[in-house]
């Protein structure tokens, strides 16, 4: 990506803002960024300073006991600490500090949230993965649960919106950093068989008293679309939502340049040849016919990363338990129909969970 | 107004975003009516035909049972609809009709919030005001409770994010139409002492068991807040906050048209003379010697109806219990600095209260 050219409206508009907003950021900010930054060099520092004076509206009324506007305005924080560092493939030791200071903003939130986002780390193999977990107040015996699975250059701080919406409608929810993700790079990189992580994932949130082992569902994000479906081998996977993914990576070429340049950071490659045959197992070839349960497959016509080709693929892969939600205006993810998208596949989960 | 003009996106994005998503809308919806309404003459059906999409939504959720997201689409629904008819005032049976859409989108929404949004209605004189009220869950004994006053051609819908993030922090809450606003027009037309109508809210208010009448404090949006100074003479009410507010209506000749033309609806009046007869006695003149509770005075800089003067003159008639905050690149209400004023503002509530 040449990020010394200008930021234009349009590329602002159409997915950035529907973006942020989806995420739970302000498109005011947004707008603030447009006019403090002229390129696109000059975008991480434009949104690091709006995150910094998110952090003091956090101190300041953390310092004065309002859990409920501290905990959002860390949240804040968070995301646009994420905005900084998206574009930052050139600058890795600023993409680093802005990637710290996203998880440590998010570190602030989580204890204020109610309920509360409760950090936990995933047994993993010879190590271990962050999570952070949220469970409903109010309920009676044990509840279903959704684990969420972030995409490429995404983090469990990305989903702050659905975990939101998922714990008010009564279900707990689970959100992890899986290799090449959020704080789990650099020390483990995107490589092969990520559904493993999945499946840990569910290891530990079956093994919460308040989690009904019995009726877990995924959500995979983008990339994260893939290694749901690969998971779902996975039996006590009961329901999947592929959220913007794909069947393979097949459309690498046409990716827009800042992807194909995540991957090479997901993967701690030499190059995007290298990063390819590092994730050259993230297909649906060989699982698709291992999938019993029901997939919602939600993918927008207009998706420039993943195209909307990929999604059929699945769907008609899978004629008996899939049902294909494509909306004909979406963007990468529907980030721009988000309020129905998003609702929509809580809405089908708690209706299979 | 001349309706007959584009659409510009320096007014769609300095104002009319900010002001959408601060009170729950979606910008990717701004940007649909931008692409299908070139003037706006077109806006109030490109609106209305979002407004009907949400309708669809939350129908399709209502009956699925899924009420967190079918009361989200009603309220999304009801925004629409309050943006279509905000401008249609050359229009004015459209502008009834769609107003009526409004209220009736927001009475489906109301009874499926967590908690419930209360429909009930406020006796005043011979008369009665629609209201809401929402009790937060989970309390023990009576809890403090905020009153909220509409501006101009705004209504007690349009603080569906500022209900929601009051009763999130456990603090009771009552929103209702007044003289000349929503429901209340035209059958009760805006005209002389309308603080009236504040005092008979918190009677409403105080009557209920769940609510502590000792702890009652208001917000007062745009032309709301000069009547909530008013009505702090009204010594239950213990913290007023002045939310885009005025000392009295002396900017009038430089208020933008639109405005103007909200008084004439609001009023019944023949024109523009007689509209702002009607409404004489919206100033702080003769009432502020009165106020003995904290005030706090929030105001936008670059508020282009009611100039920062105004808010600047509050706080200095009110020495020893006016705070003034004033937002430097805060446009009317600061609904382009939503997140930090409303929090501020419902924390400095609930700090007093």
């Amino acid at each position: 990506m040449n990020t010394n050219r200008p930021i234009d409206d349009d590329e602002l508009l159409r997915y950035w803002i529907p973006r942020l907003v989806a995420d739970g950021g302000d498109p005011n900010d947004a707008l603030a960024v447009r006019n403090r930054a002229a390129t696109w060099d000059e975008w991480p520092v434009a949104w690091a300073e709006i995150a910094e004076s998110y952090l003091a509206i956090g101190s300041d009324r953390e310092g004065r006991g309002h859990a409920p506007s501290a905990s959002a305005a860390y949240v804040r924080a968070a995301i646009c600490f994420h905005f900084a560092q998206v574009v930052a493939f050139h600058l890795p030791d600023l993409k680093i500090d802005l990637q710290a200071s996203k998880t440590a903003a998010f570190v602030r939130a989580a204890p204020l949230m109610s309920p509360p986002a409760e950090r936990t780390s995933i047994p993993f193999g010879d190590t271990t993965l962050p999570a952070y977990i949220r469970i409903p107040a109010g309920r009676e015996g044990p509840v279903a649960g959704v684990v969420l699975v972030p995409g490429l250059d995404s983090t469990k701080e990305d989903f702050a919106t659905l975990m939101e919406m998922i714990v008010a409608r009564g279900l707990a929810v689970l959100a992890f950093d899986g290799p090449g993700q959020g704080e789990a790079h650099p020390d483990l990189l995107l490589g092969q068989n990520y559904e493993a992580c999945i499946s840990a994932a569910v290891d530990a949130f079956a093994a919460r008293p308040e989690v009904d082992a019995n009726r877990i569902g995924t959500i995979g994000r983008s990339l994260g679309g893939i290694y749901v479906v690969k998971a779902a081998a996975d039996r006590r996977i009961r329901a999947t939502v592929v959220f913007g993914g794909a069947w393979d990576l097949g459309d690498w070429p046409t990716m827009p340049p800042l992807i194909r340049a995540g991957f090479v950071w997901a993967t701690g490659a030499e190059g995007e040849d290298d990063a390819l045959a590092q994730v050259a197992d993230a297909t649906l070839d060989d699982c698709i016919a291992d999938v019993a349960s029901p997939v919602l497959v939600v993918h927008g016509r207009h998706d420039a990363i993943f195209k909307a080709a990929q999604a059929e693929r699945i769907a008609a892969a899978l004629p008996n338990n899939a049902t294909l939600w494509m909306v004909e205006d979406g963007v990468h993810c529907c980030h721009n129909r988000a309020f129905e998208v998003r609702t929509g596949m809580v809405d089908w989960l708690a209706e299979r969970l």
